[in-house]
């Protein structure tokens, strides 16, 4: 079968033509790199991820990790591609050289990721988690701390994780019971159990480093009296070297729906009473810094949620192109069967993945262009209006690529019929791995809250007002291109929709009723969404449609009027419904606000 | 942890409440049975289910079947609750007690097979699946095929399968290439390869009975020349009496995203060259046997859906009601931990889940009393009736069974959060056996053609407009009781805009653009099966709040409320997000029909 990850065509025209990579070579971060450059680059990580990681995929998820007295393993055949990992220095490609990275404009490495993260990432995770660790101390750490940690976390050599849930603090994380003690040499006595900790033990690295939410004894109660702390698996001494072992036991891994070859630990941290660890920043202050990296997490899970169904909607459309089964419809007299991608409900399912697939992997990258900017910018208040921007948009990435990606994934299996249930066919296991991104690093439930309750009031709404008037001017373009002017107007109508949908929901958030108000944070969410895709759709479109009308498009005419079609489709069957989502938020029922308790049932 | 399967008191209002179900007691054929007589059959269900079969649910999917040499094995524990299955006679229930079975009401069968099926499905379909082979012997038989076949299957001491699929001929049957050829003893010699059949082989029968779908040498292609072929596992004589073994192999049984305990079997018919059947029916009428069949089932598999889905809410709120997290919106000074049934976003998923859960039940058991009143009315035309309104509801309970169904497994795992991604608790399970329940007994893409393209157009569109009526008289109902008249009017807006979109879509189906329409069939049926269900919850609100009114609710004050909240959700937050389904529907964007194929990818 086809080996199938992402499209390298649409990922240049996204790269090339939508986010004009090309011009990032001027910036005197990135000198010496252009586009061929950029090219190499991508096609390397490409042909380790066809090669290398790929056929690791399936032992992930039928081999797994597994658990014996303390000690996690990981399936034998992920030590080769880990180590070529490390050895290409792919785990933080966007991270100093000098530090193991490779000095990468951020929506390379994204690009980059979408082929090795693709293949599977329950594997790329063991070299590529550790980077918001390696992030966090970056940002928050003492110079010797940086010593120690900062290159064997960014190159991979050592393990990364974020430790922050506990059996009774998982969205709430405020209520965690972990401790610490000073001691006498400034170092900190570490005493807890945590649980769900993605990759907390395993036999790839030669030590993995856990930053670990707890609070000294004695601080307030809730987040702020939490610190966070550097408490390595293995002692790591001022030099750099390995020490002893810490008082750092995993107690188990657990069995879940997918991605099985992710070892999923509960640690206990000083259950002999000699876990040691480093104080991360200041006293206190360890849900900032915790914040830093996940705010990078969460647009990670977004991204592999995309992943997923990037790679199902390539299965599925190969499928449909090689699967004959009935005769189309309407052609009396012709093959008694055709290709399943024939019949009209077959291509309205391709259409819908590729749409949103599309969608997503544009405006995953356009939130990279952001952080470049960041990256290069000097100017302060270019920077803020970057990070701002980002800001608002990692709720949305978090959720639409976790909750559409396993639409996708879904759709996928559907696609395949009898064949997508089955283990023999990869579109299972991808929706079964999918489905964990709609939950860690916060539900998206939790998203939705971030969205309603502090992104959209982010300098008093003026960023939620700056993107819609990105979206205007998105439409003001399109409009000026022969054929889309009744969709840039149709996609017009909803940009409104949700102009003044947001208003009234600020209003209501602030208001007394603001609990009927969060009990629509959700379809509010995604329906914003639903219009971000749209906008990304529409900006594709604008570019083919003009790229098609210059005559220029030549061989890749199929590609340019396909980014036509997905934007039509999406503004004309999609964006209707959410319309119609607009108008029941809007409505604002407060049915489930309003039920007793005791009316949910026995 | 409790175990948990279906809302007894939900049930009794269906039954008792909604749809009358004591009247039934007065018919000629159920003479003798009372309420009474149903509560105890539905209780010793609920204990059977509970004691004997859901302890046996997760051994179901851990230990799942096994294959060797041919022979299938069944996980251990599913042997004793199977005997007493039989001993129960619960195989047929509404089946004649002469034959195996206990001549009740179907939608009595409905509410104890809840229990059974809803406490482990793979399980009962050992006993539960033959009813369908054993019904289409009943019906088409001869008298001494009905002698040697009809008690053991439906007893469920012999199982019954439904072979249809072979690998290039799953959706697509007519192109199956399994043969028979006639013997001189009049019998059949078939030779075939067939894959995908569910319970093909195990070890929990003495025998097990095929309906084998092939073609007569020499009969035509496609589906006009296929026969049906009674192809049992173990010979049978004249006398009923077990001779030799035929020959039919079990090749191979599949890896399966869920219903691991269920075998889904690769049968080999006649690879010696021995293997006879008896035809059933008449030579080339295949179909129209194995359709009579198909409709059951494909009710069954609506069921299906749902069981889980009225499992995985009942979890869903016990945890919402146990969990502690966070504390509560707005309510300063408050326990810094409340159950999460207190967040407004997980009420709002609690309440989708249950009006969906409810909406279901109702349309399920309203189709079974059409299959009651079909067995005791005397009057044809009224027969006719019933039989058509059951062939039109048949593709929506199969695919919002399944579909919303799947929604409603999936949402479960997002109130447990990350514990919902881990087999230590129950969803995850339901939802990867739900997932089935979309594809199988034809995929609801097949579905939503069946609807556009027959079950619409019964007695040119009669039937159609008879449910629409049906809503109607609700609607007028509902109008009358005080407090649900804007809740009526805006539901009776829905019935309109989806009577106005049929007229719409029968239209563009018999026009040049059919392919446009059957582009959103699929969107057709779901806002269809949307109204419909919207039908169901305002039926229930009608009766809660007239109870309500009437002083009489007493001890259920809460749970009639909260029929009336459930349909205020839908009819407030879902049903407009319907209505602008259908302005897309309209609208009938042809994207994915113009579509070029290259245009959807490499």
């Amino acid at each position: 079968m086809a080996q199938l990850i992402a499209d390298r065509r649409d990922i240049d025209f996204v790269l090339y033509e939508q986010m004009e990579t090309e011009k990032l070579a001027k910036e005197e971060k990135f000198a010496g790199l252009n586009r061929k450059a950029f090219d190499m680059i991508i096609s390397e990580a490409r042909n380790l991820a066809l090669k290398e990681i790929l056929p690791t995929k399936i032992d992930g998820d039928r081999i797994g990790v597994t658990f014996e007295n303390g000690k996690v393993t990981v399936p034998p055949s992920y030590h080769k591609p880990h180590k070529l990992l490390l050895e290409g220095e792919w785990a933080s490609m966007t991270e100093d050289p000098e530090l193991g990275g490779q000095g990468l404009p951020h929506i390379i490495y994204q690009a980059a990721k979408e082929f090795l993260a693709g293949a599977n990432g329950t594997l790329t995770g063991y070299s590529m988690l550790g980077h918001g660790t390696g992030k966090m101390i970056d940002i928050f750490g003492t110079r010797e701390q940086k010593d120690m940690f900062l290159k064997k976390i960014y190159s991979g050599q050592w393990g990364g994780t974020m430790v922050l849930t506990e059996s009774n603090a998982g969205s709430d994380v405020g209520s965690l019971t972990t401790t610490a003690v000073k001691n006498d040499d400034g170092t900190y006595s570490i005493t807890g159990d945590k649980i769900f900790i993605t990759n907390g033990e395993h036999d790839l690295s030669e030590n993995i480093v856990h930053p670990v939410l707890a609070r000294i004894e004695g601080e307030p109660e809730g987040i702020k009296g939490i610190s966070i702390f550097i408490v390595p698996k293995i002692w790591v001494n001022p030099d750099g070297s390995l020490g002893e072992p810490n008082d750092v036991v995993c107690t188990g891994i657990e069995e879940k729906t997918g991605i099985h070859g992710s070892a999923t630990c509960s640690l206990s941290f000083g259950s002999k009473g000699k876990c040691r660890g480093f104080l991360l920043g200041d006293v206190n202050k360890g849900m900032r810094v915790m914040f830093y990296m996940m705010n990078e997490a969460r647009h990670d899970v977004g991204f592999q949620g995309f992943c997923n169904a990037t790679s199902a909607y390539q299965y599925a459309l190969t499928y449909a192109r090689d699967r004959l089964q009935g005769a189309e419809l309407g052609a009396p007299g012709g093959p008694a069967q055709v290709p399943i991608i024939k019949h009209p409900d077959v291509r309205r399912m391709l259409l819908w993945m590729k749409c949103h697939v599309e969608a997503l992997r544009s405006l995953i990258y356009y939130v990279d262009t952001l952080f470049d900017r960041i990256q290069c910018s000097n100017d302060e208040a270019e920077k803020k209006e970057c990070d701002n921007m980002a800001a608002l948009l990692t709720p949305l990435i978090k959720s639409l690529g976790s909750d559409r990606g396993f639409d996708v994934c879904v759709q996928a299996v559907q696609v395949y019929g009898g064949y997508g249930f089955i283990q023999e066919f990869p579109v299972e296991q991808l929706m079964r791995d999918c489905k964990i991104t709609s939950i860690y690093e916060g539900t998206n439930g939790i998203q939705a809250m971030d969205l309603l309750g502090r992104k959209m009031g982010l300098e008093k709404g003026a960023v939620f007002g700056s993107m819609i008037e990105k979206m205007k001017s998105a439409v003001q373009k399109a409009r000026a291109v022969a054929g889309l002017e009744t969709l840039a107007a149709d996609f017009d109508e909803a940009v409104d929709a949700l102009a003044r949908l947001a208003g009234i929901m600020g209003k209501r958030a602030g208001s007394a009723a603001f609990k009927t108000a969060f009990a629509h944070a959700t379809p509010f969410m995604n329906a914003t969404g639903d219009v971000v895709l749209g906008w990304m759709l529409l900006w594709r479109a604008q570019i083919a449609a003009e790229k098609l009308a210059s005559g220029k498009a030549q061989k890749d005419e199929a590609f340019y009027k396909g980014q036509v079609k997905s934007a039509e489709f999406f503004i004309n069957t999609v964006l209707p419904v959410t319309l119609g989502s607009m108008n029941a938020i809007e409505k604002g029922s407060a049915a489930a606000v309003d039920i007793d308790e005791a009316s949910f049932g026995a």
